[in-house]
């Protein structure tokens, strides 16, 4: 039903542009550009700035390609937190995602992505040799948590992962599978509900 | 459960920005910037580029306040248009939904709103008094059609309207109201229904 003849060419390369955001057709995009016609110029000013700050702005730390501000994300540059613990993560999204439970007091490692051959995506497209270096250059034993999905391309990733870090890292452990909180036992499938048998913990008030 | 220690200046900014679009939440917004800070730098800019342009680029036609590219929209600068039908609609939505539907060789006349005391829009926020003008303008006997919503501020505008171009206009004329195509009669409203039946059609095959 979206008309194809924009009454203008920029009104309809603007909803090119936001269609091709994911999850929002164009239908969406019209009407978000619409609305943005509507707010004052420098408004739209600066949405368009704050989203090319994106491409100018946003850095990579050095450290564990986690975005950053500057040389250093600012978990890296915390001498407060645990540098003897490497969390290692698929993306930006999970350190907020771990960040955001307020458990986790050690440091990150951003793959940048995850092992798909599907996607064309091999280990050489993640930063897994950074990983390997920064345990090398580590002066004291590091405890690295595989902190990766629990599908095939986890597997695969956090099974690559240690086969190349098997002996720098003093420890490899990998995140609890286990029922949910608030889950329902009998909409569980069985692998979990096996895991979480198996895995039992402790029963504690 | 969005985070809200972001890792990056920037990348708040930009998440701020995006969720001030209607309808985007902080989630969808930082998905979205995410998605964007994966994109090629080029892509970013192109995006910054097209949506900056609508502040800067688009004019409005200024024969019927449609939005344009040049002085004059390309309806009213189409003179096999019909000229001497004027349709009143509230947006530039509404024009490309009209022009979507193939059915309609007039030009139009965009208000730029709908009068409504509740969000502070009175008449003179609204393009009423150019098409007082193009009406007093016009050589030839002029047809407007009123094509607004069927709501209170719909009929209150058109009223409004009816009262400003009465005399001024060869013909008054608004959308007919009925039973949309696919409807079912059972749910239809008593109103529509009724005026229905009052402005029956003949039935044709």
């Amino acid at each position: 039903m979206t008309p194809d003849n924009y009454p203008s060419k920029v009104l309809r390369e603007a909803v090119e542009a936001i269609s091709s955001l994911p999850g929002v057709g164009s239908r969406s995009a019209l009407r978000l550009a619409l609305h943005l016609l509507r707010q004052p110029s420098e408004n739209i000013h600066h949405f368009a700035d704050s989203v090319a700050a994106l491409a100018d702005d946003v850095h990579y730390c050095s450290e564990c390609n986690m975005i950053a501000d500057g040389d250093l994300c600012g978990i890296c540059a915390d001498r407060s937190r645990d540098h003897k613990q490497i969390c290692v993560v698929e993306s930006v999204r999970d350190v907020m995602s771990i960040e955001a439970t307020g458990q986790y007091r050690g440091v990150y490692h951003v793959l940048g992505g995850i092992i798909s051959p599907i996607d064309g995506v091999g280990p050489s497209d993640l930063s897994i040799g950074s990983l390997v270096q920064r345990l090398k250059d580590s002066q004291e034993p590091v405890e690295v948590i595989l902190a990766l999905s629990g599908d095939v391309e986890g597997e695969t990733t956090a099974f690559y992962i240690y086969r190349q870090i098997e002996g720098l890292a003093a420890k490899v452990t990998t995140l609890a599978r286990g029922l949910g909180f608030g889950d329902d036992l009998e909409y569980a499938d069985s692998l979990t509900l096996g895991r979480s048998i198996v895995n039992r913990q402790p029963f504690s008030v």
